[in-house]
């Protein structure tokens, strides 16, 4: 006997593309799909046609929306002259949970990666330009996340801004809050050193 | 903003319904369908429906399978005589791992759990009986799990099989290999004391 039937075995298969499931899991994800009764099932394979077909990505801001334009940029209570750029829309998710950002987002949908074959071309950086071209933008805070490629990605996109003379600014590095110095590492250590502030 | 698309969410919602998936997961998952590309979604939807469609349960074991008898019940290489009772498809996979059991199996799909409102005519007891009443066996292997529900679906089903005067036997409990004496739980040891063997 195979071990696993072979539609099981390429559902399993499916569930093991997806970001963070291991082989485990997705046999186990594969086997709750079989006790679903099969609307269930139905309803299933529905949702995921519908988030794709249904979601697409703001023509200003470029994160994921199921209109033209996202509720963010087309809110009038936002400040447009603020641009804050990450990574990806759970990078907007992440922040808008803060509730302190009231300017608009720009979404890259990735880093620069040369590891990975990903060029600067290959993500949403020339709209980004042209949108600071368009708009009167007054400061681009740059958020991508503060790994290898985050970083790089930042440091590409600050040096393409500088013609543009508009003030540009990184997130902060340093001890996340509640955190031990004991058991942070060297790079975030002397980083908080070097961005302390007078209190 | 609504923090989360709704077509994500479904999406999500419906990831959130599977065996071992929790909250963050399951939005992890929605992206990375957003991440697909529309062929890559719809293959996806696609086999959840093949899965749920094509795989039913064998006539005569209850397990899973493509057709009407599973390769395991249709085999002549098998000893028909001895079957091995599991609570589900994931049990006879993990047995069949290990190329020791030849005999063949029966399928529960389920334990006795009056708190989640199982009881006996839920499961595929009567199909046991019925099997048994009609084929020539010799033995019964009861290798439910060792948790309460299994054993007492064990102890329920050794009952039922008392007027047929056939072996009824249950998988040995004690310390797994590898295992430690000192991290292992009372109940254990003491199993493992209980079906203590001469070396």
């Amino acid at each position: 006997m195979e071990l696993l039937l072979k539609p099981l075995q390429d559902l399993a298969d499916k569930f093991r593309s997806l970001d963070g499931v291991g082989k485990k899991s997705s046999v186990k994800m594969a086997f709750s799909v079989l006790n679903m009764s099969e609307d269930e099932a139905r309803a299933f394979a529905d949702a995921i046609i519908c988030a794709k077909t249904q979601i697409g990505v703001c023509k200003c801001c470029q994160n994921i929306t199921s209109s033209e334009l996202c509720s963010i940029c087309s809110s009038d209570s936002r400040d447009h002259s603020i641009i804050c750029v990450v990574e990806d829309p759970q990078g907007v998710m992440a922040l808008e949970k803060v509730k302190e950002f009231n300017g608009v987002y720009h979404v890259l949908h990735g880093t620069i990666s040369p590891m990975k074959g990903i060029g600067p071309d290959q993500l949403k950086i020339k709209e980004l330009l042209a949108r600071i071209e368009r708009e009167e933008v007054s400061e681009v805070i740059i958020a991508t996340n503060p790994t290898v490629e985050g970083e790089a990605t930042a440091i590409y996109i600050s040096r393409l801004l500088k013609p543009f003379e508009i003030k540009v600014t990184r997130i902060a590095n340093g001890l996340p809050v509640g955190a031990d110095l004991e058991y942070a590492d060297e790079v975030t250590l002397y980083r908080a050193i070097q961005g302390r502030r007078d209190i």
